[in-house]
């Protein structure tokens, strides 16, 4: 074992250690599992720019946090939807989430009462914004 | 009927209509249901101030959203816990309804599981904020 | 009356009984009396994904409160407009509300003051972004 | 004239400066003209720590903006308390701003209908917790 | 001096007196500087629908406040960019302050670190939109 | 190597794993250092609420983000307090991060002029919210 801070093996920040490579894939594993290809296009498009960012979303966000046994995946997408709307200005997250909602086994009518429901805290343009992001995720399931 | 708005009956803005008692007398049996005395608490102290406030709180944010079958009461108090957190300043909201989640049945660990779930899209500083609120309401549970 | 909860009449949440159905029409002889037919139409554009999340805003938010004597209805656009000026992220709904205030009597220089104003309070960034959308409007007005 | 960039007089961001004096001196009587002394007293609590800051807030938001022509003093209070209730955590800040909507002529009921407006666009968690700061200024109006 | 509020000059709010030209000049020089054309073209775009705002972004967040010798403009970017990030829906001002940033000599990594960094604090969202502006502005100056 | 997802070792969300102690030493290592016992007193004030969220204040901002070359700690702390000043509702933090400022070597007038510059794009309610935290903060290190 080499992680431990004193010994002279790769530095906790760095993104391409194994070991932060092996908390990445089982991120990516958890983002795919619930995303599908989605999420990990996101991570891609930061290859370029922030990858220390992509890397972060998936080993923290997905990896340790996501995967945790205290809440069913369900209840992690109630949550992030109710985070999202009342943020405001995050539609793109939104857009996803609204998707893995679908994914782990939201039903649209689930979907749309959270956000009204989030309209008493948040007020009625946040949940009219996330109303229009749920209308253009159920439209291109629709297509496909 | 009365209620057509073209008829000479009270109007709709008329809190104290007996439309409008009726919605919230429905409105405050939810929130009792749910909350306990502590809701019923923050809609008396309005009475001299905005009983306006008061009777939208009770008739529109219980009566007609929060009673709607749509979701069921432990996933609104996660969609409720994700929008707190994420707005900050709430804290006496939080309290309340952190406290109302208990009541519906959502456990200790689920609800500071939503908060940490919370952290990843809201930042960690809010995440904390509505922490420190969980455990007040829990230490108040472990004293009664 | 059959709006008393222990009745056997329609419940309370339900959107379609002769009551909500009465409350929405007086909250959209409301909107459409501010906003013309722009308001009704964000209600319209709801009606396949959230038919509620409409029902609630024209019930609600506009037959509930706007129509309130307590304050006219420059001034409350002009709460309004620092609301969402200050919100950010709802671009939609500060287009609808400033033609709502060119609507209600509002001057375009009050409009844009009114802006300047909330920039003390909210910062300039929020403040240059609502003032671009007063530019929309007031073009669209131009035009026609 | 030495307020040119290019002469040698004081620099523009020297508030102590003839030219800054004077425009601070404009701003403090115009805030204490609608805030009596609360307005000035959190002008000189900055003097130790943040002189700047207390300059600008005179000069800038009250010299500069607030004395502008374009709106009466009561709609710039709707827009600031609209602006308050919707940021939160602004309570020391509505304090203030809500006895300054006493002094200019709004009445409580106008203050306390601009709240609850505000609650539709900005959910109930704030308009409750400016209706508690409108409680406490209310308040202690009526002792004095 | 005509600046004197007593004295017969013009008002402080005349943003076309000599003292207000010369304060916008100024900070109109300031903006110049550190943003090239970018931002004056935001200031002129403003003349026609909000005169007064463009001219308090350039006197005053320029002219007053950019300018103070108390911070170096790398630091004032980097605050700036935690701000703007953590407010969220202020992308065209990342925009512009972003070019601003690599303009008074923060590195590429510096920028995308320091919104990195402000994830932690205002969640991965906010940072996710922050650094698709900034790819954006640094595929701009590869293009030039 | 246990970490790889597929093996049989303990699971990334285990906070007590051996690699997440390595991760969680360091991070504490490096908010000591920067932060001395204020900030290790919020991580064992979790203990008892809430460990998992202290395990990753701890492993993931302080261990992943903030020991991270690619920003000095003062730039660091420059764009935390812009984050934090914006986001409002964080004086808590506020005051642990304006003391970790203090102690990475910016100077009390870096600090308030770094919060006065947020002025601009947060608003001045902000801005005094966080400028009174650093008086309170430089108060209790004239004490001691």
């Amino acid at each position: 074992m080499t992680t431990n801070p004193d010994a002279a093996g790769p530095a906790q920040h760095d993104i391409d250690s194994p070991d932060n490579i092996a908390r990445r894939d089982r991120g990516l594993a958890v983002l795919s599992r619930i995303d599908g290809h989605q999420g990990e296009a996101v991570i891609d498009s930061l290859a370029d720019i922030s990858p220390a960012l992509g890397h972060h979303v998936a080993a923290f966000a997905f990896g340790d946090i996501y995967d945790r046994p205290g809440l069913d995946p369900c209840s992690r997408q109630l949550v992030t939807i109710g985070v999202l709307t009342a943020l405001g200005g995050c539609e793109p997250q939104l857009k996803v989430h609204i998707g893995a909602a679908l994914n782990v086994g939201l039903g649209r009518e689930e979907i749309t009462e959270a956000i009204l429901h989030a309209a008493v805290y948040a007020g009625f343009p946040r949940a009219l914004n996330a109303t229009f992001v749920a209308r253009e995720v159920f439209a291109g399931r629709d297509v496909h």
